[in-house]
């Protein structure tokens, strides 16, 4: 946390009592980053299993997690619904979420939603960045919504008790798979284009039928969608002030978008899979190569105590920081993960 | 039932109150074969997915028992504890158990034997007829055990709660997998070789090292594993009684390899998977080509109230014969598919 002061000892009093849930994060996942889980206070995150991987391969990360619980069981373990949330509380580990950002590991198969619910997979983004088998991503030149697999997908999705998650799509399938989900959907990361215009933040049309529809939206700490590392917290928890004004606090909640210790070569994997042989830097425009740096008071999932410190100093009531910091996504996923 | 008489009213309603389970059944299933099941008043049956089958082929495979599920849960659910066995008998439904006949579907990768637990396998051999990952097959000319992978595998297998089935494999892989197994293992589906000289039947050796560590030995009622169709019900049921004998009755049920609408093109997969461009016709010998003849008391599953009739005219007590009929194979998946 280098420059910026601690959380206070009431303040972090009173993080610590909290269900604290990260809707989004995509490290390199070891012991000394569930640590950092623990020391920020995280009762559950939503780790990502795949960005372009296929079923075989998603099958190796899930079995990579399961050595991690073998291996780290008194820092963490599965969450696979909202009760489980609740008992990493009590037992002060955090419960993480399977998640694809990716449809690419059911392939071209239904039957590979309920087989990967089995395995634990609770969120799936329809698409990355690219046009899927079920609907465009965000960086994608034209748009034409949710496929006719896509909407078997969703349907199945509905059904078995997978959330969908937009968070990388464009906008005419983003609006589309809010219509014809059954469930309310996710974007677990991403933030509004009227705070910041980046390529994966979201026009106020989404964000709007977003949370009409009783969707949730996690706000991301990724430089490329806050404007840069330089930006305060006093500015990011402005921008969940007006979000909360626009969507009702109840609609909102974390999705940080944290990596960490992920190589500079997994960083072309997550850009360019194996579709490309250019590096396409998207988001990142001429910044390109590397990885962007963290803002001061969010360098690593320890900081999150500073987050609910910023929405105190911000004005927001207790009970509503309680909400943002994990509460509704708690209900979320209280209502998303169960099959139907 | 051509040319073989019904059973009688009398047994017909002890058979209908005992807990039946088919250890092995290799069907190719549609709700025809599934109101056999019930027709014959199978409490449950182990199917197999897999032969030859990689993990993604095998989540083909698990997908296709989602749907015949969806579609047919009036006749069918999935087992995937003792527990699950008990509730379809009290359903009126047929409970499947889940099985590989081969290693293959964990390829090289030890988590993919919880992962394949986890979506509800119970029961692998650890090799078909050929070499695999872990050891030889019955018709390998040269037995060499249990290899490396093989030992952490069998680990995996105790630890998770997947049985161990040494159908298809070579005597010291099989004596080897009994000894370092820490549960006990199933020969699910084979006769003894004092019985009728088959490749896949197996020694005295075998069987009493299975029936010393608590394992399970179904008996087959394959044409090629009993001497041919022309054997009677009576001869059936005494080499039943001479294994009782010397097993202990305990130690014994059906596994009877019953496999059903199976095309001769499917017979060509499980012979020669595609590792041989040469049919290989094993057991079947210069018989070759297509599948044999079933036995005139054993040409469905609705026949099994036959099996039962047989075993009380050879006079096994009543109590034996429920052993025989599924309650020995209930208690062996109770201990067995359990995770430690």
């Amino acid at each position: 946390m280098t420059g910026f002061p601690r959380t206070g000892s009431g303040d972090r009093a009173f993080h610590d009592g909290l269900i604290v849930i990260d809707a989004l994060q995509a490290s390199n996942w070891d012991r000394e980053l569930l640590e950092e889980l623990r020391e920020g206070g995280a009762t559950a995150v939503h780790v990502t299993l795949a960005f372009w991987e296929d079923a075989r391969a998603a099958l190796g990360n899930i079995g990579r997690w399961h050595r991690l619980f073998e291996d780290h069981g008194d820092l963490v373990m599965p969450a696979r619904t909202a009760d489980d949330i609740e008992e990493a509380k009590r037992a002060g580990k955090t419960g993480i979420i399977f998640g694809f950002q990716n449809a690419s590991p059911i392939e071209d198969d239904l039957a590979l939603v309920q087989i990967f619910h089995e395995l634990g997979v609770r969120i799936m983004q329809l698409t990355y960045n690219n046009q899927s088998l079920i609907g465009a991503g965000c960086y994608e030149t034209a748009d034409a919504g949710v496929s006719r697999f896509g909407r078997e997908a969703i349907r199945e999705m509905n059904r078995v008790g997978m959330a969908i998650d937009m968070s990388h799509s464009a906008e005419l399938t983003t609006l589309q798979a809010i219509e014809i989900s059954e469930r309310p959907i996710a974007i677990t990361h991403a933030n509004p284009l009227s705070f910041h215009k980046g390529l994966r933040n979201k026009s106020d049309r989404v964000l709007g039928a977003l949370a009409d529809s009783g969707g949730m939206l996690g706000f991301s700490t990724y430089p490329f969608h806050i404007g840069g590392s330089g930006i305060s917290l006093d500015a990011f928890c402005g921008m969940i002030a007006d979000t909360a004004e626009f969507m009702g606090v109840d609609r909102i909640g974390l999705g940080t978008d944290m990596c960490r210790k992920l190589s500079s070569g997994y960083l072309d994997w997550m850009r360019s899979g194996r579709w490309s042989k250019r590096i396409d830097s998207g988001e990142a425009g001429t910044a390109g190569g590397g990885w962007p740096d963290w803002p001061a008071w969010f360098r690593s999932p320890a900081d999150l105590p500073n987050i609910t410190r910023g929405l105190l100093d911000k004005g927001f009531a207790e009970g509503d920081v309680a909400k943002i910091m994990g509460g509704n996504w708690l209900g979320f996923f209280r209502d998303g993960f169960a099959p139907r």
